[in-house]
């Protein structure tokens, strides 16, 4: 069920096993998710991946549930399965409760039906709501 | 550019009227925006919409920022002008500031990122990521 | 506001006129919409998006506006303000009215939000839906 | 392969329960699918979308069966396997015949080519389309 | 897991064995995949459809690997499973590499990020990119 | 037309300004488009956002010039307008003619309409294109 080979830790290289020794330290788990054996089938791109969500994940002017239920709305609202799951695992250890969970998808679903209908009307943007910062 | 005409509200019916000023009061606004101009060409809808919307973004598990923050995610994501321009006031109205909204937005580019890398590469679903709740 | 000439008739090739004439006799209309103007640059492009097009709104199982109403709802829920546009003009002629249009958006609206909470959910298939025809 | 329990009705609470039978008692069925099953984990949001749907979906300017065509033209276009599967039930069962749900798909395949083509080349809405209604 | 019959080969009418034979002679192949098993329910889309096919893809100012990749691209960038799958499978026949396949996804990814980052900032076209041919 | 501060070049952060002078530099241009000076509103991912495009556009398994056609074609099919002008103007640079821009184009249109039939079908892989790599 899927079209390339999951490199697993034992087999990785040296540069690999790098990435997903960090990976596992930033996060405290002792196992590597599928998203990341997939792209280790291409070092580049598994190395620049990890560090830019690291960076882009790092508390700041929103704290990091936040951001990781920004993530999780997105991959929900663009039904993408593999990342609803595992952003849904992550927010869920950083504090996720199965009612915030819920909450979050009616806020979702509303987006998607509200975008829908702005979209369908043409609806003009208003003069206020330019120029916001 | 729109389709329809937007309903001021002189010229608004009474059961117009009535979701306008609920809308106003609950916002503590003296102006409706084009959205609600546009819907009220169809008066069920128009009451529907923003009786669902109140409901959604009422305080509950997540405050009312946080489900501002992620309505305007799921709008940039998909790219519904309007709903950016509007959920971003309605946002910075609670206290969004221009380092959140920049934050907000890396955060979105990023899963719209791995969305398609995980769909790319067909990832399969981790088992230990599934019946989360 | 577009990438590159849009072509008219008087400046056509023979090819494009061909093609323009019949969309004009077809739709019984005595001009040519932009979307032509600008296929035009690309005349195989341009005779085979007509021709399919021809083929797929004819009167089949399905009548003429039902086929109309669809692509305007599939227009409308991607967000392409010109296929919006000028699809649900195409729609008007076949008889659709403002109160067409207003139930035909808040059908496309709930579907964009049912369809964000069952991706939300990765609610599985029932077993009695499989397998339909 | 979900995220959540699905609420069986023997296991639902009152709440729950009244709006599992007046989804049976509008469709005349005798069984609840999974979408309401997994919506039951959030009561307010269960009932919210059943009766919004029920507005929606109900016969007005169009009549049911182009209802629940464009809903499933929207969910078809939208790759939601879930809302596909259940529209396409609920469509056939308002009459959508093997044949008419080919040509709704043909007809949402060539929107969405064409969408593509309306975007690529950025073409400018014409005059005419503008204030349609 | 799907919704209607696969046509094969020893089932089908004259009308769609005529598509089949060609579609094998055109690829060389001795086998047919699903999707055109799929369409031969509406055998016009199944002809339609590969004629198109057939006339898009062929050799022009492109050659026929890079619109491979390119159809590639949408498919992945798109979420659907079944076309990344099939035509993953296609461009390696026409030569794509496992590293080209890293690469594509790599700039898919990209693209999706930095679509999602012009459209949240709602970023004015540059004078300079208009009317670019 | 927008919601932040295009940051021009004079009124720019040396951090800013390092990261403007690097992309003219390789570029081997003389000006900065908007996108960049949208992002600018935060200089980390400003930062991050050129680092990760010139490792991904960077020669390797494929050429340049394809690399900014399947990052064209992705932007067109998700219809953001500025990514879509912005990069088609790149595209040209590196060798796109107008006529491949059009080619281009086509198969995105036909990707799209696929992908929605497939979908629609919900049509199951094909054993033979599981594992391709």
């Amino acid at each position: 069920m899927t079209m390339i080979s999951l490199i697993e830790y034992g087999e990785a290289s040296a540069e690999v096993r790098a990435v997903y020794d960090d990976i596992m330290r930033t996060r405290g788990a002792d196992w590597i998710n599928n998203f990341w054996k997939a792209l280790a089938n291409d070092p580049p791109t598994l190395r620049r991946t990890w560090e830019s969500i690291r960076q882009v994940m790092a508390p700041g002017a929103l704290d990091p549930l936040t951001k990781e239920l920004l993530y999780l709305a997105v991959s929900a609202s663009n039904g993408c399965a593999y990342c609803t799951a595992s952003q849904a695992a992550a927010a869920k250890k950083q504090g996720m409760s199965a009612q915030m969970f819920a909450e979050l998808l009616a806020v979702v679903g509303m987006a998607n039906e509200t975008n829908a209908l702005a979209n369908g009307y043409r609806v003009p943007v208003d003069e206020r709501f330019e120029n916001l910062f």
